[in-house]
């Protein structure tokens, strides 16, 4: 039966939807698994072409070569040398564009999404977040770092070479800073983070848990937007993303790798957003706000009834999307 | 110089960012102007496969003919048998899926976009939202009517033949409470309808009015979300739509077949969604809150930095773009 689900902590309600479901390897992609070459002289991202972006900015190296790379954007929205000075044209609001966007190459090959690295560039990759996401927050300016990933067309972007991406702004949006206030009251309330407490539960509820690891666990949440969701959280409890420690990176490089397998494998490569979230940086660390990953496969459309009321029908039941997500094998 | 602007009213934060902007025509939509047959044997929709749909609940007749004509949304995320009860699973909550689902066919014609109507099918289609959204309302469970038309595989609908859909809910979600509570917080501090101000100051400035027509305005809002975001709304205050008059449903049909049609030409049919907003039923007419339209072309793709902070990246400055929709021919 439909029923309406509500976000625990945003109180944004979503339409469970399954009389309209699919089976879960219905929503297998069907683009194609696409056969990329190792090396493609043209792309800014390959061995050979670093003179195609700006200078780097941090390198890991690996055997005498570069193994992640971080750049920054030449076509960012944002810019580092603008100010973030507001202005009022009349009543309305604006401020110049100050940000700092950088793009992580993940690995030399171009053929090789994240899902499909060996461990140690998985590993790389999440240290490279760590060491810019640090950095980017000792800006003055720098009031948010946001760490994400566009993977495929459907998902925003153009370039193949995987890679992933950091913006860093002055500007806290208002979706960030009501998501932290909602937060911040339920602890005033009841004195506990509420995102540790929505791990605790899973972990009991067990349902639509995927993968519970030494120090993650990544589960398909209750009120999933759009199907085959993912949240991954830390369970020690800590706002923001640069205080991952090295057993944690370890960790979440395992977790990470499978989930990205799970999906390849499971749904044959689909288009997929993640996001890392983390507390603004003058709040820093809190009680009340807990970092987080959340990967979306692009499998579904948003249209007018989302963009009217914002409540997303999703026609895959959590449950099953977890259940079927566990049992996909990660070889 | 790329900058945020600020929504004046949702306080959501855009970036324009203009250095990465084409010219205006080269939004135009590459997919080739379709050409469907103006019958099609398996379509629900068309005239001798009535039997396809659930029963008419209303039809606009014409020489004898249905000109327009809405049914009960047979795949519907929502069903009106279900009631509207709330649930405490532990901590989280649930409503079974009441609500009611109604799709409009605009016309009889297969291939006839509401773009492509003459302006007599227009005003049934827009006296019909009218008469169902007032007939829905009267449900004691219904708190929230959203019109709404997905017109292309990008807005996410995949019937072919024009149509749009009305959807009643008893959940008012925090998407639709946060915007009218915003309303009449400015209400409350300045005692005018801050739709209104926007309105009046859209007409001073002029530079994002696309159309100034007896009874409503359309323009580009000033924080536009993405490229030929289009904003409609009526000069007298109200807050639903179903307060609509004769006199300005024929203006709307006239504005609103222009605005299509200048999309449709100026853009090359691109896919678009449009909502129609009204405030809640319960809350019914306000000073605060004022219904309006927004039309959306599906042009570009949100990604990441979108999912991760709301603020969205539009490439195309609501100037430029309403400059280009002022001269687009309508014939």
């Amino acid at each position: 039966m439909s029923h309406f689900r509500q976000n625990f902590i945003t109180k944004e309600w979503v339409i469970i939807a399954p009389e309209r479901a699919k089976r879960p390897d219905q929503f297998r992609s069907d683009k194609g698994l696409k056969v990329l070459p190792e090396y493609d002289a043209t792309c800014p991202f390959c061995p050979g072409n670093e003179h195609l972006t700006p200078p780097a900015v941090m390198e890991i190296k690996s055997g005498g070569s570069w193994a992640q790379r971080t750049v920054p954007n030449k076509f960012a929205a944002v810019m580092p040398e603008l100010s973030a000075e507001r202005h009022l044209e009349g009543k309305y609001l604006t401020v110049d564009g100050f940000g700092i966007a950088e793009v992580v190459v993940e690995h030399p090959s171009h053929n090789k999404d994240l899902a499909l690295l060996e461990l140690e560039d998985v590993k790389g990759v999440l240290r490279m977040y760590k060491e810019r996401a640090t950095e980017l927050a000792k800006n003055p300016q720098v009031d948010l770092v946001t760490i994400f990933k566009n993977h495929g067309l459907r998902a925003g972007t153009s370039l193949e070479h995987s890679h992933s991406q950091i913006i860093a702004t002055a500007i806290v949006p208002i979706h960030m800073r009501y998501w932290m206030n909602q937060a911040l009251t339920y602890h005033d309330d009841f004195g506990e983070c509420p995102f540790c407490l929505l791990l605790k539960d899973e972990l009991r509820y067990q349902v639509r848990v995927i993968i519970d690891s030494e120090h993650f666990v990544a589960w398909c949440p209750f009120a999933s937007k759009s199907p085959f969701e993912i949240r991954v959280m830390p369970k020690r409890h800590n706002s923001q993303y640069d205080c991952i420690n090295e057993a944690e990176i370890d960790d979440l490089a395992v977790v990470l790798r499978s989930l990205l397998k799970k999906l390849y494998n499971g749904l044959a490569d689909p288009d997929y957003n993640f996001v890392i979230y983390s507390s603004t940086v003058s709040e820093g660390e809190t009680q009340y706000f807990h970092w987080q990953m959340t990967i979306v496969p692009k499998l579904t459309t948003p249209a007018g009834f989302e963009m009217g009321t914002g409540i997303f029908i999703n026609v895959m039941p959590p449950e099953d999307a977890a259940k079927f997500l566990r049992e996909v094998s990660v070889a």
